[in-house]
């Protein structure tokens, strides 16, 4: 699937863009938003790698992904009114990003020879830890306790694409397929704000 | 000491409930105390890891802790007014939990060679290091600042570890005395309302 | 340069005794303090290493520093009066540190083949995380979205050393000037309450 890379990238850039928006309210300045940026972009699959060994991580070892995260914070930066407007199209990229990077992370995790319950749990962190992490610096709830169904697509998801992997189906079937599940539970739950139940 | 591993499992278990229920006031769904839970149960041994270099980390080498862990959200799940019902019985089984964590934690880092000064300090970060992150993800000052004696209650009874480990006693003898020691700090400093003096 | 090692330690101290004291308003004990020191005096160069995936980390390999931030910390305990007198020195060896650790951050990442763009954010994480750890722990906001220009004088030190670098500028002429190159735009910045424009 020639397409991964540069969706990769263009995933890595769109992060970049919705960390660095995400403190516009706040009392950040330019470079606070962009270290924000930053951090919501590198965020999920730092913590991946971290936590399975895996060196060097991905945009240590591929420069490319730094300048997708400089171009998303400079993006950030020079049309932030225009970006705003684009809100759904953010709302869109945003989550197309979760789906995308859930599986992947998945991929990855079994690719270095782990169980699937940990890939599952791997998936969802390369989709979301960036928010959370970014969330917590900036002193929120993070997005994930928050938000109608959001972190609970991602392992969704992930738990779909290991199920069809161990079923047989083609990795690019399976990539397509479960980026789509997750993409539609998200949307569906977001229109019509569908949350799971609470503890109580 | 063929006690050992029922005994992790059995407190990852527990600080998975307690981390499940720790979030039950909160704005938080089933996924997010799911989530919290985890990372309390996970926090402080992957940490430990991550500093000593050590791979796989315990939960990605051995999935039976990932079960424990499932096992205890789904208690919280399942049993919420039950297991709050014990809440003394849940504050002692943290406090063994506190205790045993600590000096395993201690025993692991020297056994990939660190310094005593540097294992002590492993041991405490088993303990208490996954409340710490729980605590800051959902955006609370963390137990270790608020409570009477409990991360120092570890760092003592890791200490005390070492110099019965240096002394040469068996090292049975040693878990055991030394995990009382850390429940027997933090039960009187509980019941006490004991705490260390401030800084002024 | 012989005076490296020795000033590495003072460094390391003196981030101990900002740490210990930076939490001092706060409801924490001496054993908070003590643990938010050494969090502010590990934090920066442990992420580096995790993140470079280099082992043991500093603090863990060499036990000089580890008592270089008990001393801080301890420092901290006896004499925070004396030490709070000192806000002007305490806050002259505070911009001192970053400077140079964001240099030597630069280095190490450097030493480990990482890139130079790499290299520049290794270096002002060295120099700026520990207190951004230190700020999450204790739930504020961090140093580095209040403050004027912190982070991004040590973004453009590390730049500087770079750049000189590769002009072919001896090592310790480039460690010197880039340093105070960070400590000059720190202190103007602070003096006159500059920082970055914010994004709206």
């Amino acid at each position: 699937m020639d397409l991964q890379y540069p969706l990769e990238l263009i995933g890595t850039f769109v992060f970049a863009i919705s960390g660095a928006l995400a403190v516009r309210d706040k009392e950040h300045d330019l470079f606070g938003a962009g270290f924000t940026g930053f951090i919501t972009a590198i965020g999920g699959g730092t913590l991946r790698d971290v936590f399975l060994g895996s060196y060097p991580l991905v945009w240590i070892g591929d420069i490319f992904f730094l300048y997708a995260i400089l171009a998303g914070v400079l993006a950030a930066f020079i049309f932030p009114k225009f970006l705003l407007k684009l809100r759904k199209t953010m709302f869109l990229f945003d989550t197309l990003g979760i789906g995308f990077f859930t599986v992947l992370g998945v991929e990855k995790a079994l690719s270095l020879g782990v169980r699937p319950e940990v890939a599952a749990i791997m998936g969802m962190f390369t989709a979301v830890m960036g928010g959370v992490i970014r969330d917590t610096l900036v002193n929120e709830i993070p997005i994930l306790f928050r938000k109608e169904i959001y972190a609970s697509a991602c392992l969704a998801g992930a738990i779909l694409y290991l199920v069809l992997h161990y079923l047989g189906l083609e990795r690019d079937y399976n990539l397509l397929i479960s980026t789509i599940v997750v993409i539609a539970i998200r949307m569906v739950a977001f229109r019509y704000k569908l949350s799971l139940p609470r503890l109580d």
